[in-house]
């Protein structure tokens, strides 16, 4: 079996025929000129685990997908739901799923649309399709970035990582990290006020830790990327900072700004973080307070199963 | 755990707040004025074969999600998929789908938006949501059908059960049965045709069995109906003919109009059979050729994992 991303690069692209697909590379598709949909799933085992309450995993269903609206500079609307249920679902779950949607879309302005449900299998198994409504005057895009932009993060990192630590029991960052795993909050309104303030030239939402992430849109873009490790907005200041900055379900949003839009943006979201810049070259460094590139391990994760 | 049709009714109905949604009891949604929407999912074990090719899997993968725009009288145009992939699924495999997909894609008129890709999971399982271009000038709901209207059925029935009879080894109707099951071919252009004529009152695809297809019809529409059992368009002239009446996975296309439009829906596709009518009243009741109401054990089958 390949590697996700040469599954997609290899086998997926070639079917994306139309430039609407984005060539499978950015966050969602360009549905038309106003709107974006994205396809993201959730499998028990590897994004969550079967004693996790199905309130809060109806939560982190919508909100893993709103974060792909958020990274297009989209404003979600509503959602298609494919719902594989295995035998152990019971009556009890189901209401406590569905009671979990019905607060989820509220909090988000989402509506469902349609879907389609599934008995059988051993785990249990949901996607999502979204679609939401283009708020930035043009589409944010992973190829946006250019030499000399700054970087920008909306949101921390960390939190996703401390969270299942503490859900796995391995260590105890509280009922916070607990909370943040379990119902992740994408910047929605954040995000969206720098969507109307027209400022940001690529973005991407931090899924699968920063420094994968970065990795994807500085290749995207063909540029090089310098993270100042210390400007990093960690989501503990217990945890280990280097398992923080590469560990995945954080949900935050990465962005580039031109120089001289930093203050602007700040401005428009105090929240946002500058973290560093784009440079010519590929790939991405991570430089400490002297200013000295770290050496790097792992840089983040795909799901293995 | 609720059976499919009490889930959808009791707890996702009432998260379906807009009208776009219509309700969730139609084959697709309204994403506006021009373009319907819906997700369909398949499980192994439930809905194939881990040993079917992967080429017809994609196939009908992209053909149940076919049929769903054509009961709505509109054109498939593109597609998004997520994909549960179990440790089982090898690079050959892979290659065998992705080829599926794009001579599907090609016949179908369709492209790839995008879609996730999750590894993990004992089951094949996958997910794809599709987006249609409405070619009727009217939507077509299941809700449309009024006593007095005439039914008819675009395509055959008993296909998809002398098929999977065929592939479980039980009888054997032949390699046409087997390629009927596995690459199913819903009636794209004269469902496209019978959409631009403009004379459909309403309709259902035949993916659960014809009895229960109608039934969900008839109660949408708050009506009855006939239908007469000698007329019914049955795949094959050897096999038990309630079998094939209450069989799923035909894909064809069951469609109510006004009786003054009969002939020239004939006249636009002459593949049209002329099998019922609807009445007051509720419920589905079979006539035979004396016009007697026939006894009716089960009338479909929801997917029982």
């Amino acid at each position: 079996m390949r590697k996700e991303f040469a599954f997609i690069d290899q086998l997926l692209k070639p079917l994306a025929l139309g430039s609407a697909a984005l060539g499978l590379t950015d966050d969602a598709a360009a549905l038309d000129e106003r709107r974006v949909i994205a396809s993201d799933a959730l499998l028990e085992g590897v994004h969550f685990l079967r004693e996790d309450p199905a309130e809060t995993l109806a939560h982190k269903l919508l909100a893993v997908n709103l974060s792909d609206m958020l990274a297009m500079g989209a404003r979600p609307s509503a959602y298609l739901l494919s719902l594989f249920r295995p035998a152990w679902i019971d009556s009890a779950w189901e209401e406590a799923f569905a009671r979990g949607l019905a607060v989820a879309q509220e909090q988000f302005g989402l509506e469902l649309l349609g879907g389609d449900t599934v008995n059988g299998g051993d785990r249990l198994a949901l996607s999502v399709t979204m679609i939401g409504e283009r708020v930035a005057p043009k589409l944010w895009l992973r190829s946006g970035a250019q030499p000399g932009q700054r970087l920008a993060l909306l949101g921390r990192v960390g939190g996703g990582w401390c969270g299942l630590q503490t859900a796995l029991g391995k260590q105890d960052f509280g009922r916070a990290a607990l909370e943040h795993y379990r119902r992740p909050q994408p910047p929605l309104h954040a995000a969206l006020q720098l969507a109307k303030a027209d400022l940001v030239r690529s973005a991407i939402d931090i899924s699968d830790g920063l420094l994968q992430d970065a990795e994807q849109m500085a290749r995207a873009s063909g540029c090089g990327m310098e993270l100042d490790f210390d400007a990093l907005p960690l989501w503990s200041g217990d945890a280990d900072p280097m398992a923080q900055a590469t560990g995945g379900d954080d949900y935050s949003l990465l962005v580039a700004l031109k120089p001289g839009d930093w203050a602007a943006a700040q401005f428009a979201v105090p929240d946002l973080h500058l973290i560093g810049r784009c440079c010519e070259g590929e790939g991405v460094v991570l430089r400490d307070a002297q200013g000295r590139v770290m050496p790097l391990g792992q840089k983040g994760w795909e799901h293995a199963g």
